[in-house]
């Protein structure tokens, strides 16, 4: 039996802090555009159906119970005490925690604290740019804060995140805007913007991750069929290609997030360049009884030096908790199975497994 | 054991009406670009063995007999009465029949009574709008015909399908083609036309999709690699994303046939969209042995909601037949191991089987 | 049980004369822009693993012993004697060699003898063309000297090959070029060109490719995510569609090697289309474990006798023996359990295992 005590979680957000009935967490199960169709309901989906086996117990019902029995019980331990023993119930000991606006999800601290564990942050690049916008008055001001304030992050930061590849799609071109075309781009952006507009012009989207990137920091791309946005067409990890033989060699580590369902095309450009990382976790929040299957299709071209798990998790400490427990389920199965087909060593299973769960994670992103 | 005692298939064809030999029912197994590669035979494929090992035992051989031991039973039987016993040994009580062109094959009122079934209508859009253009001398004609006869298919047919994708590829341009250039699109396609050219012009598809939408008639789209057609390589359907966005909210419904090797793309569509479902089955009578392991990919992200089973079987019941018993033991197989492991409760899977089966295809098309 | 007695190895290159230590070896186990990773070791992946299993009981070690000591005991025996014993031990009885430069490694001849096998030379395209330029004063006698060599070539290889897919990815324009277009793309070429300088330019190269056509003799084409190369990010072999379309019927047969991770576009390309085949085996050495999905997807489309093993293995004869271990079990491991759920009958299983494995390429290549 391949067991990993602790679990990084290399990405996730906080979560709520107010109560919720049936349709504002059944909300939260999914990311979608609108609301269910009539008739059906987000709790019959993998992660719906996942969430209902494994929380219920943390809260001291029966696995499978219907849910709206959960969430009464939910509502009468409260979300704070509901939280903290979901979280406690996740195994997972650090969390690398997305702190983007809007601001309603608790902190790395609050995750500390109900989780019992250690919390550190990820900056995402485009809200960040975005408060700097509202608050620079011309190009000039805009483009020295913007500089400065990523510079900032990374001081207290363990890594940023962008969602390029969401807002305009993963093929960017791959070298730096040069310094008269970022100047350009953002007189145009902040010229048409109003406050909260969202930045989606593709040279000062490559303009921040070149400024990311030469912070060292570890640099998060999502990708795949994640969240919906205007390019989901254009998702495929292998679309990123120039853009990493570009970042290759200059010190700072790239990581995957997601990539469902191109895990095999972010695998590869694991398996090819030095500096890529892929993320084994937050599909199967979404895949549910599949997280094996899904997870081994990572486990094919990528090095397992450069295999991290997530949750991905967002608004419900429930994610985290499935997130976790099918990860661990899953790579125990995988790897087990291996062992027991001759395939594998049980020693390379059980060290595989800690680099993946958590061995990586301390090293790329330099946690103690 | 979970179990599917009623089948809506919601997509396929009729069956041929006259005696076959071995040539010309191996060329109905397949959907191919020429005849099969000296030295091989399309009875050697997955669809080939599926027949073989499901068809046999309901004309009264033993499964996996050679090909033309079974090709002489079905001509000692007529192939009346083999269709009758194949269609009726199926399991599908409701049949979904496209009835495009060329007509060589059985209609619903046939489906039906040779399967004591029941049955209905799927008008085809393309070969819908060949007719209307043969028949009609002008651009005004042609369009008002071509709206008519939408309008009148969508009084009498449960859906209307769309190869517009095999025809021009998946990234068609969302929006509506303007008047103006819907009418030059027309003059320009009546003008180079023969009797009985296809329609493949870009606005004309889309003008097409568009007055199906309005009609409100759920509207099934080929995706994936199915049959073939000049635009394979533009099948995949998350091209479609700009135009499933475009048609949210306006009340009819979009079903993606076929889907395969993209049955993971379309399932998040379905996902994120709530007017769009997916096929499944189609894919299974190509895949066969594996029948299981593609089903189970569109079960990861697909809202369990939004699943509708279909054969896609064309010419031959046998193909009726291998969909319909690929599909169940596939489901049950699944399923039953996702209950045997713990992650679902084995009433939410007899449930999510019935929906899948027959259900959703209910609720979509409104069959009683 | 299942077994397959002997292979066709249809794609593979020599192996090295040097001895090897730790890193030399480590850098040959995958195909990688620059250094792996620090903290990181190309032993630990699927392919290292792979080799850690198969291979040192060949050379009298326990299996998954650690590296150092399999790399001190293949020392301790020579390069010669190591890749006698480890070619040998493969099952392969007849290797088919891309010969290409750089020449470091054994040809057909010492294949054939150290493996105690029968061997062929495949000769791949662009490198002949290289060669050709490098030894051609003029625009005429280079083309006159590549018609030459191809033809020439032509007479003794098994087939050619070829990397357009990686040099300029696979979309290619599907008719010949024309004879000024090729003057004028050779003219700037060769003007622009140092001594062993490598063909990128599409027109060039898909002259090449209509050339091998005009031989007959098979033409290996290199798909999916394999060696890196520019164009990783157009490797999709339906991309190939309209070339595969041009050249049907013309009595060449096309080989689709690798295609990873698209085995099923590759498979549906050979389902439609009566002169392509697909590999299977080259993308097993990088997947190890999971041999048996990848191999499966391959049997979803493709016919049964269009498919044709290969190791694809270079430089160390570990990767040979890998290749053929992972496919026998693997292929074995899948049919198997198709007549053991019923799905196959075991003849037919037997049958279809001696295609795959050596008939279809004896058939396709015209050995004995």
């Amino acid at each position: 039996m391949i067991d990993t005590p602790s679990l990084v979680d290399q990405y996730c957000h906080g979560v709520l802090r107010t109560e919720l009935g049936l349709g504002t967490f059944e909300a939260r199960l999914a990311h979608t555009e609108g609301p269910p169709s009539p008739g059906t309901t987000l709790f019959d989906t993998q992660t719906g159906f996942a969430v209902r086996r494994w929380c219920p117990p943390l809260l001291g019902l029966e696995p499978h119970c219907p849910p709206a029995r959960y969430l009464a019980r939910r509502r009468e331990l409260g979300v704070l005490e509901a939280s903290r023993r979901l979280l406690r119930g996740s195994g997972i000991t650090t969390y690398l925690v997305d702190t983007s606006p809007p601001g309603d999800l608790t902190g790395p601290g609050e995750m500390a604290s109900a989780g019992d564990a250690r919390a550190h942050e990820i900056v995402r690049l485009e809200p960040l740019a975005e408060q700097v916008a509202d608050t620079s008055g011309t190009v000039d001001s805009f483009l020295a804060n913007l500089a400065e304030s990523v510079h900032a992050a990374a001081a207290q930061a363990v890594a940023f995140a962008s969602v390029a590849g969401a807002r305009h799609g993963l093929a960017l071109a791959p070298e730096p805007p040069g310094p008269g075309e970022v100047r350009r781009a953002a007189g145009r952006w902040l010229a048409g913007r109003r406050v909260g507009g969202e930045l989606s012009d593709p040279v000062l989207l490559r303009h921040l991750l070149w400024i990311a990137v030469a912070s060292g920091r570890p640099l998060q791309l999502h990708a795949g069929l994640g969240a919906p946005g205007p390019r989901t067409d254009r998702a495929d990890p292998v679309l990123l290609t120039d853009f990493v033989r570009a970042t290759a060699g200059l010190g700072t580590d790239l990581v995957l997030l997601h990539g469902y369902p191109y895990q095999r095309h972010a695998a590869h450009l694991a398996g090819v360049f030095a500096h890529v990382h892929v993320d084994a976790g937050a599909a199967l929040v979404r895949t549910g009884a599949r997280a094996a299957a899904v997870l081994a299709e990572t486990l094919e071209l990528a090095p397992f030096g450069k295999i991290l798990f997530s949750s991905g998790a967002q608004a419900l400490p429930e994610l985290h908790v499935v997130g976790a427990r099918l990860f661990r389920e899953a790579l125990g199965r995988v790897l087990g199975t291996w062992v027991a087909e001759g395939a594998w060593s049980a020693g390379d299973a059980e060290r595989v497994a800690g680099m993946i769960a958590a061995g990586n994670a301390h090293r790329v992103y330099g946690l103690d």
